[in-house]
């Protein structure tokens, strides 16, 4: 059970308690997820019972649907949000709490009200749990990755001169919707000439011409997990310069590929497909890193950079996008999220590469 | 100029400089709006240039779009912005500086590092600008609306018995999509049923029924804005209860729209509202405010609610959105994006009621 997992990441650390309040983490823990902005508090004491604090537009949903903890609710003012926690956590007599995420008036207000417990920032205890995905949970970014897989179909298919950038983006939103997707992973990059030089280009309602570079981002969200991919297609015959970005990319995604497998350091991963862009005469053109975990959060650790340490790990779900981008003329990526097994990377989202 | 008007605020306040990493508060001053999740920091000094701090990724499309200020790269570490922002801050030479909101870490690494400096968290110099939204927010908050008109008229023209919530979500998105809204403005909720009963129910595969109450609260953006309103159908013919709950609701929202103008007290408009639910037996059944301001995000300044003592100037958007829920049974709701006006409250959407 998750937690217990955190408990044990909590008696490691020596901390007595642990207070959630991003929304994802809460869902993680007890599978309710909220939409409202309010902040959610989830107070874990190391012994004791998990108690969620909400507010009362979030109550009625998070009592049929919290599992794992006591619900309680607050009242709208974060005043009396401070106050229940400062009730139970002194009903649980914690003395070393860490915690993920806090508005900083509340912070300020807890340190001043609790000033004999310590209060620390600590995501780890956290993301060394979600960093690796069970059973369930890649189920769930497979499914998501399957209805990524049909909205950048449908997204390339509306792809040619004439068409708006956010026309593309409609029919690839409005695929995976009809396929069950929750909303958007992100918002849709729908990058076409020009602006395909920008990493995160969103969409505009800019015309797509012959001879464009159009890159499309996106993805699905199935369970709450997220997926992500992108493909970069040329409306009409690539250049001989397009080709070569093209395939120096693709070249370079499929070498980081094929070298992901369990405890392989990330920063080799990103040098494999770097080495490779770089030598093609692009390596400054690469101006981000390889990747990132993605799960319920759309970035997340561990990191796929030219300086992460982060050793991967079975169950991890990572991104792997290559990149080339040239201001005033254009860019491309591809991208896939892949699942790192024993042995070998596997490639979650599937659709077809348009090269 | 909005940063002249920053500045007037920064003079009462008697700060030397403002610090903003919020995004829409970003985009609010400079007009670039960034998609990545890292930490954008824009330094106001009060005599001096205003400094936009963007990571790597975002360098190229802040160059190009961001007004009013510098911009300048930072590299994606955390240590480099504080680092960039401090030497920013002794540069000025600022002393006393308020905040927007900062994650904890670089909160607490700030104060370490500026001991002398005083830092305090106040969004409220902001929200006393953004609060009054000026001729050209208020032609994208008309155009968000007219988008959303569109798309809660496609959602309920889906609305039948054997259809899914999410399928009646995505026809109401795509609609939106191809009338040029940037996305949603919040997740989509279609409620039907007994979900109708959370004001909060996001949207599932529960296959909606005759008899059903379906409640569709859906926004689109235009220009970064965005807008909100919310339709509740019954699929065939409603019973008594059903329809004495709609026309009350109906009532309320009349209501309280009628009495919107300059200078009412915010919680004399919620007052006026929920008489009527109390009077028709379903006070207590209206379980949350009244409506709250809509602009760059989707819930900000001023609040109408019961406590609320904010009061309604010229150029505020609000929402009005009685509603009544009963556990078991379901709910209702009916909400508006409404401009105040010196004599009236003008509704920005107007989508037909469907009663």
């Amino acid at each position: 059970m998750r937690i217990e997992r955190l408990k044990n990441e909590m008696i490691k650390s020596n901390i007595d308690g642990y207070l959630i309040s991003n929304i994802n983490n809460v869902f993680y823990f007890t599978g309710f997820m909220d939409i409202s902005d309010a902040t959610l508090s989830l107070i874990i004491p190391l012994d004791g019972e998990p108690t969620l604090l909400v507010p009362p537009l979030s109550y009625a949903a998070a009592k049929d649907n919290a599992s794992n903890c006591l619900v309680d609710v607050i009242s709208n003012e974060e005043e009396k949000i401070v106050d229940k926690l400062i009730k139970n956590i002194k009903l649980n007599n914690l003395q070393n709490i860490e915690f993920d995420t806090l508005p900083i008036p509340m912070y300020m207000d807890l340190i001043k009200k609790l000033n004999e417990v310590k209060m620390t920032p600590n995501r780890k205890p956290i993301w060394n749990l979600r960093r690796i995905k069970d059973e369930q949970e890649i189920s769930f970014l497979r499914k998501a990755s399957l209805i990524t897989d049909i909205g950048v179909e449908a997204g390339i298919q509306a792809i040619k001169a004439g068409v708006k950038e956010y026309e593309i983006a409609a029919e690839a939103e409005y695929a995976m919707r009809l396929h069950g997707s929750e909303g958007i992973a992100f918002d849709t990059i729908v990058a076409s000439g020009p602006r395909s030089a920008y990493p995160h280009g969103v969409c505009t309602n800019r015309v797509i011409n012959k001879g464009d570079f159009v890159i499309l981002d996106l993805g699905a969200i199935s369970s709450g997990y997220r997926s992500d991919i992108t493909r970069t297609v040329v409306v009409g015959t690539p250049t001989q310069k397009q080709n070569k970005m093209l395939e120096l990319v693709s070249r370079a995604h499929r070498k980081a590929l094929e070298c992901i497998h369990e405890n392989i350091i990330a920063h080799e991963v990103d040098a494999n497909a770097r080495e490779i862009l770089k030598s093609g005469g692009y390596g400054k053109e690469f101006i981000h890193g390889l990747g990132h975990g993605v799960g319920l959060d759309i970035h997340e650790p561990p990191t796929l950079s030219s300086r992460s340490e982060d050793i991967l790990k079975e169950g991890n779900v990572v991104t792997v996008e290559p990149g080339i981008y040239i201001l005033g003329f254009g860019g491309i990526r591809i991208e896939d999220t892949v699942l790192v097994h024993k042995n070998c990377g596997e490639q979650l989202t599937q659709a077809e590469y348009y090269l």
